[in-house]
């Protein structure tokens, strides 16, 4: 099997294409310069013979995972300074969001994500000068490997009530880290477990019997000679986890370690020599690394969503099933109405969110710019912003995600369509960097302050704007720009009952406190619609602002998409646009048959549409959805890479089965 | 630790139980003493030392769980021998749907699943007396080890596109089985790969040139002394799965393998000598055990959410978390409305799906009554009616297990925490024994034509006679039996609005298949909404039914459950409710307060519910979910059975990260 020839299946559907893929592709890339660079880094790096698996991951030890994780990791290293490449941490272009190599070499994670991800840039944002020159070159240089420690066995989200302290004694000029309980050992923390040797510590900072709140501590855990962890130090793995079986997560408990009081990160913050605490208001900035990693997390749900209905589009062209006209062969399966149903709205919704992601991306730049100059007032509306995109974003590329594996039937099942593991990645950010209910009450918090202001006819932020509108009863519109509109209607509309009921169950002797807790189920519902009343409104002017750049085929079908995208989601919602947005049951009739009108002008560009994700299959790493289309060659030949397979008889037979069937046991 | 203590919070909620749990356990168990059966087998079983796992199976190699599984298979066989426990495939009471051993043995699956789930009750369904006494007792004995191959690389529920031959001989009085191409490879059966040494094929029956449809075939397929595969046999593992580690998945294909005429199972059709062809219409009572399959699927996806639900409801009483009143400690997070929003509506569903399970098995046999007098005449009913039920079960208990899962946080993503392996157990239902979708279109077929019936006057079978009732618009009623009815009418909205659509299609030129694909989308939410008519008909009806039989306080919980679950489903399907059951926004405001009131009322009970399901600490399996609440010093303790953690510095360190470090790359 070579890769030039390609399935006629596939093929027939990339010559019926109507676009130019390439165009949307150097889109995606924010520029065909972009699209250059980056394949030519992932053709030097995809060449390497040593960063191949010649027996897939999912057949190893948990503990031969993170081994070969690890040595991958470090020869990725080697690889990349030899052809001078370096990661800019500082100064990210856009185009930085599309890299895959990581992807391609680490089906589950890489040891060393948090060195780039949280270790680094902290000591970016929390150092201070002289400290920046004793760790950060060293951290650049992967001398030491580090990692962050905040979350606790006992505590994730909720930060104030994390455990672990860090008492100043002032005779020696030392922190003392402690964890008081079971609770307060640090959980989860990648690559903590046997691969760091520092580590940023969150910790209770007590000086003189007074708690100053969570600080950064830096922590030296393990001997960087031997690797031994140091004395006090209770160090280990947390064991196998849905998936990232090779981020090497860990705990970390502390038994009274003592380190110097240079090594609290004081760029802001600061606890003098006698014990002084001197509290800086800039610490806010830090706030900023919390909206780049927000940003992140919507481009990474796009990003998976995109490789999960790539793999979905590409088997389902090549799968044939049924025959619904007795003399007419079985059709491909994209021809079901039903599976373009599941598959063309994972297209449109990952479009949708990289298009957020860039947005919210320009938003944290002149936001970064802001913050330079000291100006904090845009910092809650980012806030509650981030915190329901990040929701919706998580929640919704999850969903789909699992709708795309689920389409491939019984094939999807299987580890080697890759369709379980980018599932795993996918739902995992539902939780992580602040669980998803949690913040979707925060967000419904600031939207109730919202009300109220614009109650007393105080202005609001821009994304919120459109709450204070008086609502107007104008007839349903069956246009994208109508549908935006009622969006933000079904949004004020839940966050008005929600209040109404708040108030009711406040009125009946309830605390603020229990009130709010009541009202919490209708609460966060809002608080969802006011994320999709953002991602239907941004979607739509992103589309309209790129729209007059690109040629007219691509225009159409992007047009396409972001309707298809409007129609599911009223359809989805339909009794709250019923309730809420003055929708009839004639308008449901009109808009059904105008998506079934969509599936089908969508159906001849879906391969394209996905062909212009421009994942390589190292990236996708998936029998059903490599690039030749050879789904069944490619499914045998991964099954006999089992070390089952390597032999005929398995060695239980005559331990165990053959004793059985001779009635010997 | 010792399980004697129990979790001050956890033996609170106990204390203050409203209702004899015990009542509702037996209630399960369909009787106080198949609850004692059923814990004295549990006893015997789970003290065996063997049958534990000192090292938990997530941390070994694909080929380790594989060698795990079958030693414990079979040990456990020697253990059921010796106590004299023997499985009864033909009379199966209600209370064997409980039995748990496998669950509590086998996290991931059993290599022997398919000996007991379908090559014993093929035998006993297919072969005639003659074939019987051949195979039958040798597998009731494990002489012979056997599976079922049906689905094949290229084709799975579109049984018709099977392409393995079986083709008749007359000259030698065989029957020669090929597989023509790669996609003809039997994949997928369970025990296949390295494990089975007979397998009933279904294969393409081919006489003179002429095909006479799939038709089961018995064949050996290793030597029974050395386990080698026969000449022509290519046989092997398929490789990993989302889940199912332990059930050996494999590969079959054929080259010209010659078998007697007798293997070819002949209790209805025969193949004659001479390549006569005999059919007989009685195969049609094979039907039986296709409905018999779906009842346990119905069953078993109750059963997986009762796991989830009673993991995540005795975490949610032991996590504490956040601080909304200052001075008062943190709450448990059972507390929150949220939680209890997520959780609670999983103790209804798999109530619901219990009580419809069982009501199936009544309907099943009595239908195998009729089966034996030769009445065939409600087979189509009840093919359509499990078709969606099979349907609805795997679809809400999935969606239902991972919301479970999601409430517990990062911890829930923990392997240890078994919520995602109980997550992948409930979704693959969703794809076996006929794909979700496929069967929704089956079901939407027959409700068309009854639809049609209805409109010629002729009378509905007793699942459908709803859908005969002409549509009065009576007002909305805000009881569970209100409910009930407005659940059929939205069925009937629904079918309507879809057929309507159908024929629209068809005016407009379309043939009919490509009508009823354009209507497809359609057609699978009416075929949904029917099976949720009849879930909310029947789990009300079920509890009408027993309420006599059980004492106020239970029968108290009972009702406020199902009161929950048809308010939710209401708030879920609201916009399905505003268009075709007469529901008005007023209705909306009343149901959401009594749903935040059912929460609270439910809240003291939670804990009894989910102890009521009587789940062992070794079929749970949970670090978060045992019955003593311990569940941080539980995450720890398995944490330190991880391999990795044997060693307090990997052998990465001097391989890799140390020449790293030092520069040295």
């Amino acid at each position: 099997m070579t890769s030039v020839k390609i399935n006629p299946d596939l093929q027939k559907e990339r010559d019926s294409c109507t676009f130019n893929t390439e165009e949307l592709t150097n889109f995606f890339d924010a520029g065909d310069k972009y699209t250059r660079k980056r394949r030519e880094l992932e053709n030097k790096i995809f060449s390497i013979k040593e960063l191949k698996d010649e027996i897939p991951d999912e057949y190893l030890s948990h503990k031969e995972k993170y081994e070969n994780a690890l040595r991958k990791a470090v020869l990725l290293l080697k690889a990349l300074k030899k052809i001078g490449y370096s990661r800019n941490f500082e100064d990210v272009h856009k185009s930085s969001f599309r890299e895959s190599i990581h992807t391609g070499i680490f089906k589950d994670g890489s040891p060393f994500m948090l060195q780039y991800s949280m270790f680094i840039p902290t000591l970016q944002g929390m150092a201070d000068e002289e400290q920046k020159r004793r760790w950060l070159n060293r951290a650049m240089n992967f001398e030491i490997i580090g990692t962050y420690a905040q979350t606790e066995l006992g505590h994730g989200t909720f930060i104030r009530g994390l455990e672990t302290q860090a008492i100043y004694d002032e005779k020696t000029e030392e922190f003392i880290l402690h964890s008081p309980t079971l609770t307060a050992y640090k959980w989860w923390p990648g690559g903590l477990a046997h691969t760091a040797n520092y580590c940023i510590v969150m910790a209770q900072l007590i000086i003189k019997g007074k708690n100053h709140g969570m600080q950064p501590f830096i922590v030296q855990i393990r001997d960087e000679e031997t690797h031994m962890p140091l004395p006090g130090i209770k160090v280990g793995e947390i064991g196998p986890k849905l998936t990232f079986s090779g981020v090497n997560n860990g705990f970390l408990g502390f038994e009274h370690v003592r380190i110097p009081r240079e090594n609290m990160l004081m760029k802001y913050n600061q606890v003098l020599k006698d014990g002084t605490f001197k509290s800086n208001p800039n610490s806010k900035l830090t706030y900023g690394t919390m909206v780049y990693v927000r940003v992140t997390i919507v481009f990474g749900a796009a990003t998976q969503l995109a490789r999960a209905v790539t793999i979905a589009v590409r088997y389902s062209a090549v799968r044939r099933q049924s025959r619904p006209k007795p003399n007419e062969p079985e059709p491909q399966i994209l021809d079901y109405a039903t599976q373009q149903h599941k598959l063309f709205i994972g297209i449109a919704t990952s479009h949708a969110y990289t298009l957020l992601a860039y947005w919210l991306w320009d938003i944290y730049t002149s936001f970064k710019k802001d913050l330079e100059s000291g100006n904090l007032d845009r910092l809650p509306e980012l806030h509650s912003l981030t915190c329901v995109l990040k929701v919706v974003s998580s929640k919704d590329c999850t969903r789909l995600v699992e709708q795309c594996r689920m389409s491939c039937g019984g094939h999807g099942f299987m580890m080697s369509s890759s369709l379980p593991q980018i599932y795993g990645l996918a739902t995992a950010a539902c939780t992580y960097e602040g669980e998803n209910t949690v913040l979707l009450l925060q967000t419904a918090r600031s939207m109730v302050k919202a009300l109220d202001q614009a109650t007393k006819g105080k202005p609001l932020s821009p994304t919120m704007a459109y709450l204070g509108e008086r609502s107007v009863t104008t007839k349903w519109e069956n246009s994208v720009d109508g549908i935006v509109k009622s969006f933000q209607k079904v949004s004020i509309g839940k966050l008005r009952a929600a209040v109404s009921s708040l108030k009711q169950y406040e009125r009946s002797g309830l605390s603020p406190e229990d009130a709010w807790n009541k009202s919490s189920v209708q609460l966060i519902s809002a608080a969802e619609a006011h994320g999709r009343a953002v991602v239907m409104s941004v979607y739509k002017s992103e589309i309209d602002k790129y729209a007059s750049t690109v040629s007219t085929g691509l225009k159409t079908v992007l047009y396409q998409l972001v309707e298809l995208y409007a129609i599911y989601m009223v359809l989805q919602k339909m009794g709250d646009m019923l309730l809420y947005g003055n929708l009839t049951e004639a308008d449901v009739t009109v808009l059904q048959r105008r998506y079934e009108e969509l599936l089908e002008l969508l159906r001849p560009n879906a391969v394209g549409l996905v062909d212009a994700f421009d994942f390589r299959d190292e990236v996708l790493s998936s029998t059903l959805g490599s690039y030749d289309g050879f789904a069944y060659e490619r499914l045998m030949e991964e099954a006999m890479k089992s070390p089952l397979n390597a032999e005929p008889v398995n060695q239980s037979f005559e331990k165990y089965m053959k004793p059985l069937m001779k009635g010997k046991l």
